[in-house]
């Protein structure tokens, strides 16, 4: 079944809203082995709007429209599909009664504008819309099935549950999809593509690899289809868990605080956090997480020497003769951290987030960070080559990785941050 | 100049992601008078793609191009442009320059995957691209510009203010648009529309006025066009500052947190911080801006009771009888930062995130804020309906906005927080 997609609105073309509804619709089809074909997004021209429909209808079995169905001048797709059906619009029976009837519940009488969203093309059906005033409208046109849907995500997503897909799963029955999201941190798009590459030459056709880059997080995706798609992807993802190995964090939606917040809770221990070029990041991305209290006791974001001294017990000889981006002085603030929360580890993070405050010797980008126990403290140095704010998420997001590896028993540093260790 | 937009990925087909690129691209052309015809996505299929370019080019003087210009095997773009102009893809040694300096400064060598990316159509141009790997390609087709730049919207957003904006403009001169964004927080959508009604109504046809939320900022837009539009908004301007009055952080791009710090420093006042609830977010959103520590030498992230009591001072008799979230402890939070770290003002929050430990006396949603300085503290207590990430976030942004009104001297509550105090 081949189905495309039909936007229209000026709002979206203005770039004034993002369109959400097209993902909607593409996440509630693809359980039925759909997905959109092609999608269009036009402003409210009535000219281009029917020559796209006609345009669109030439090369699909089942054409959706979204948008346009409102009360207003500018909303023109029932006259649209009125036109390029050869018809014209005529009060629907079923439309006014549905509008008189949501108008009386609202407490008044039908107005002009209402009145107008009852006028539809001659001979169509209408979908109920249980939210909203507009009545969807369904027709064929040429070869092509086309559903009318409403703007408004809250009056599509019924509309398209209770009606649009229920109809076209009785039109074509398919096989359903199966999707597995894994999470991975620490392999960049490329280096996993040249993984695959080297070491999965006999994956089979009939189960999509994809990956998409959210950084610092990046996933992966497997989807296949058939009579028996759970045993198909059981089959076969033991081989990708075994290529990220390290890597992966665990199925979606995971995040890099809650595996670290699960590493810790898994092994009853409390982590602490002392903070100077991430300002907080680190604190406010575990704390982000529901129940991280159970974990986390807090932290310090030491931006200050004098923060540094006085609440981590940094010596003011370290901060004076190896200044604050060394290893003396991370050492010495995670080891502060412990003392004064109680933790069991921490981390520590102390660098030049820029885009000032560089020397030749300490360029911008240079960061310390240090994490583990009392007794078994590391720290490693690198040179990250980003702008502020990603150097800012990179840091947080390796600091709470090398937790997590830590306490696992994983190989200390993931692939993709070897090469800025220094 | 008719301007059509292609945008190219599965992941924008399968929902998986939603498409911000395209409202980024007509946001940043609006000011230059342009606007997008019509907007095609499709997935990543070669076929596709090449008749989709051809149809679009037919039809319009500008083609942008949105992705597949990555290192995977799905990434298609180049191979399409060379296919529809009846030419091949060759190493341009432009972008090999830049694949290989890029990979340079990572310390890696260009593999196979990146490699691929210096793979272009023979004769095109490129567009540099300042923080990707892959660079844009410009060419002719037809009678149609192409632009093709990548679907990572920290890529794509220098590529088109350094490079694709500028030729078009060059091109195509028009009236320059004139727009003028204002920051405001503590306003709501509905109560500033309310307030344009009743004390804006001989606001002027050429100006036109619009609201954005990007919540907990509202963004006030003013834009006109014309003979000398600079000076259409100086006249109007201060009509809407006046109205906005203390809600009003000032012209975009500002942020909280920097209309908070410009205070501080205008004031040559430091700030610190102790959180509860907020986790490190308000250092965070603190520490995110360059320059930061001139007026934050830092904070403490007291989670638990003990790190309240050990590092802020809180007494165990307060958090006993009173709970951790309350006036006494707030105000305490606050004092011992000051004290920790020789700050002049502090904000101290302690309150319930959720989605769990909230009881009849202090449900899901009640925080205490504190702020100030030692000799003038001031504490206000709310109840904020939202879901743990909403509360963080806005009881973060009130917290900044608080000390913003304290320093120079506004009223003490934006008008949206009032309803939520208790």
């Amino acid at each position: 079944m081949k189905l495309h997609l039909l936007l229209t609105g000026n709002e979206l073309m203005a770039g004034d809203i993002i369109d959400s509804n097209s993902a909607m619709i593409a996440e509630q089809i693809k359980d039925y082995g759909w997905r959109i074909n092609k999608k269009v997004t036009v402003g409210d021209e009535l000219d281009r709007l029917c020559s796209e429909i006609n345009q669109l209808c030439d090369d699909a079995d089942v054409l959706i429209i979204n948008g346009g169905l409102g009360p207003t001048v500018d909303d023109l797709t029932a006259v649209a599909l009125a036109r390029v059906s050869g018809t014209e619009i005529c009060e629907h029976p079923q439309a006014l009664a549905h509008l008189t009837q949501w108008c009386k519940t609202r407490g008044f009488s039908l107005n002009a504008s209402n009145y107008k969203q009852a006028m539809l093309p001659k001979g169509c059906d209408i979908i109920a819309n249980e939210r909203g005033s507009a009545v969807g409208i369904k027709l064929k046109h040429k070869n092509c099935l086309i559903f009318a849907s409403p703007g408004v995500p809250s009056e599509l997503r019924p509309m398209l549950s209770n009606e649009i897909i229920p109809t076209l799963d009785n039109l074509f029955p398919s096989d359903h999809i199966q999707t597995l999201r894994l999470g991975v941190f620490g392999l960049g798009e490329s280096g996993i593509q040249e993984m695959v590459n080297s070491h999965l030459s006999d994956w089979p056709d009939d189960i999509e690899l994809g990956f998409r880059a959210s950084m610092p997080v990046l996933e992966v995706k497997l989807t296949t289809r058939g009579s028996n798609p759970e045993a198909r992807l059981r089959q076969w993802t033991p081989r990708v868990t075994e290529l990220l190995a390290d890597h992966l964090l665990g199925e979606l939606p995971i995040s890099l605080p809650s595996a670290t917040i699960n590493a810790l809770k898994a092994n009853n221990l409390q982590l602490c956090t002392a903070e100077s070029c991430t300002g907080g990041l680190i604190a406010s991305q575990l704390t982000s997480v529901a129940g991280a209290s159970q974990v986390y006791p807090g932290g310090i974001v030491s931006y200050s020497n004098q923060v540094k001294a006085q609440l981590l017990n940094v010596s003011e000889e370290s901060l004076a003769s190896d200044g604050a981006v060394s290893e003396h002085v991370v050492r010495q603030m995670a080891l502060g951290a412990i003392k004064a929360t109680g933790a069991d580890i921490a981390i520590a993070v102390t660098g030049i987030a820029g885009p000032d405050g560089g020397s030749a010797d300490k360029p911008v980008g240079t960061v310390w960070i240090a994490w583990g126990t009392a007794q078994e403290l590391k720290a490693i140095k690198l040179q990250l080559p980003f702008d502020r704010t990603a150097f800012q998420s990179w840091v947080a997001a390796l600091s709470l990785d090398l937790v997590r590896r830590q306490i696992l028993d994983l190989p200390e540093l993931p692939q993709l941050m070897k090469r800025f260790q220094r």
